[in-house]
């Protein structure tokens, strides 16, 4: 496999120089875009969708085709996991996810199996070949998963919630039941990376998205160890290239030094976080990816550009050399308007062509 | 007025020696007591009990009789504050606060004033002028506001908001029309600290529960650059006595240097920060408050007394001397068991008393 003709992404990972700052977005096949609500509708639902290899290709390739992004990220849900656990997930109309067998029981914590990728998560291999194949080595793809502590999240509150209160009380009173299933969990995550990886991704992120809600020594027992634990599981190379990671915990630009320790090639940052502070506490240890507030993207044409411009400037503030992958500090919101998007990623490319230019 | 019997809550405040650590918690006096609850009802809804100072007295009292809290807090509500601007407050059954005037329109932007609290807000005065009389200076009592952003999200949005994006395109698009919010706002926030003051309030606290919610510049500009205005406008004295101030940014954690900048007193933390480390980054010139997670007290007793005491070691771990007022990080959730807070206030006082006399 060679690599693909645009890698700026994976150079930027690497911390190696690039022409122009990649850019890509957190959902960036969503729903903002007609064409996926299209493709979604013919699904029947989002979990039809997800299991589609065809459809979950098909829904990857359409933001490539209307704006110049640097890579592509497989389309799944981190909810997969614990669905091939055996917790049965299922989408309540406009309620977000649920599972029909949230992790309550200790004998059900006792009995719960990391599954097998290649048999329980076959639909997922078989879309990031798909997507590979459709690719034709333009731009790199993306594979994820939730981080352990995420997905324990919703394994045990059953759903999404406010202040997490059955997890945490859990955390506190019988930590050995939720280190058994963030074990468990360490493993499945690990084992269903390594088969992406296999299957074509040719980087992973890890997306903490609730570990921001632990007090700081929790965090660090309770979600930051375990995906230490996983990156320093993952296949560093397929094919004789390197296979960055990248780390995203959201809200959690407190724990940047800790979180850039862990063995990962990239830290994801929220919008509350300086890059070029960031630049500094990590030492450049890694690279950074983010930052812009999504709702950025519901002002005016030159507002994106300026504030886009911002972000980068705000990178380059830190300094010569580093990494920086252009993104959002969080998901793209589904009201978002499109034309705002192909803005935002000139503006990221063009300004950071000139910076370089000028030599800064 | 002669300083009240108990008052480690003030001297910690002023980073003065105390015998041991000051404890009071964010809502307090609230729905997790019974007693609480019989006199809301009795007070026929929420806005009525904020309104009638003798009701808002008698709640403020309660948790004092149960628990050896070190200050009492006003009984109020942040939305008074837009509510005598004239946007009309109410409650929506089971949906939390709205505005029946959300602040959209540029005529009413600019028509914006800034109300005299002492006839819109008298009843607060009243009700803060009756708890001073019902404390008989056993302990300080606390005034409070919410911060110019905060307040402004409410106004803006017309209600609570997941994304704060009708705020954030003003504030991107328009921020010549949020300044103008803020401006009015402030001066609000300011008038309205001062006069619980006057009326009796021996310290005041901002509570700034969305800056967090901001790009890092943002921030500076449309929150702490206003909490930093409302303080410089405070009363220092008040017979006498020195009137400290808090300022809490809920999820600023990364911001503490900036925020012990602006002329306050005390910083309130979240859980997501370590007392040692803030205490290190702020060099410890100003005290600190906080900051156990209000999830912990739906553990058992045994862990409720170990965390708390572990927030107690954290801070003492930043070295000697500082300022220090246990509370926890955010308000104290409905349902929390009472019995544990009596053991989380026990077990602050015991462990702090503890250490002070091994001259840690």
């Amino acid at each position: 496999m060679p690599r693909p003709k645009n890698d700026s992404f994976l150079r930027a990972l690497l911390r190696q120089p690039v022409e122009q700052t990649p850019v890509w977005l957190m959902r960036q096949a969503g729903r903002y875009l007609p064409e996926y609500n299209e493709t979604r509708r013919r699904a029947g639902n989002f979990l039809n969708l997800c299991k589609t290899p065809s459809l979950a290709c098909e829904v990857t390739m359409q933001p490539l085709a209307r704006f110049p992004l640097d890579a592509a990220i497989l389309f799944s849900d981190i909810l997969t996991v614990p669905d091939a656990m055996g917790l049965g997930l299922y989408f309540a109309e406009g309620e977000g996810p649920r599972f029909e067998r949230p992790l309550r029981e200790e004998w059900a914590i006792r009995d719960l199996r990391a599954p097998d990728p290649t048999v329980h998560l076959r639909y997922v291999l078989d879309a990031v070949a798909e997507i590979r194949r459709a690719l034709a080595n333009s731009v790199p793809l993306i594979g994820f998963s939730g981080s352990p502590f995420t997905l324990a999240c919703y394994m045990v509150e059953g759903r999404g919630s406010e202040d997490f209160r059955t997890i945490k009380t859990m955390l506190y009173d019988r930590p050995d039941l939720l280190h058994r299933i963030l074990d468990v969990t360490a493993t499945a995550v690990t084992d269903y990376l390594n088969a992406q990886i296999e299957a074509g991704a040719q980087a992973v992120m890890i997306f903490d998205t609730w570990g921001g809600a632990l007090a700081h020594r929790a965090y660090r027992e309770f979600s930051l160890a375990y995906m230490q634990r996983v990156v320093a599981g993952l296949r560093r190379e397929q094919d004789g290239e390197r296979v960055p990671s990248i780390v995203f915990t959201k809200g959690g630009g407190q724990w940047i030094e800790d979180i850039a320790g862990i063995g990962c090639d990239a830290v994801g940052l929220d919008w509350t976080a300086s890059l070029a502070e960031a630049r500094r506490r990590t030492g450049d240890r890694v690279a950074l990816q983010g930052n812009l507030d999504p709702m950025i993207l519901f002002a005016g044409a030159d507002t994106v550009a300026a504030e886009a411009r911002r972000v980068v400037e705000d990178f380059h503030a830190g300094g010569p050399g580093g990494g920086h992958v252009f993104n959002l500090g969080h998901g793209i919101n589904q009201h978002t308007p499109p034309e705002n998007v192909a803005v935002l990623v000139d503006s990221v490319h063009a300004h950071s062509r000139s910076l370089a230019g000028r030599g800064i």
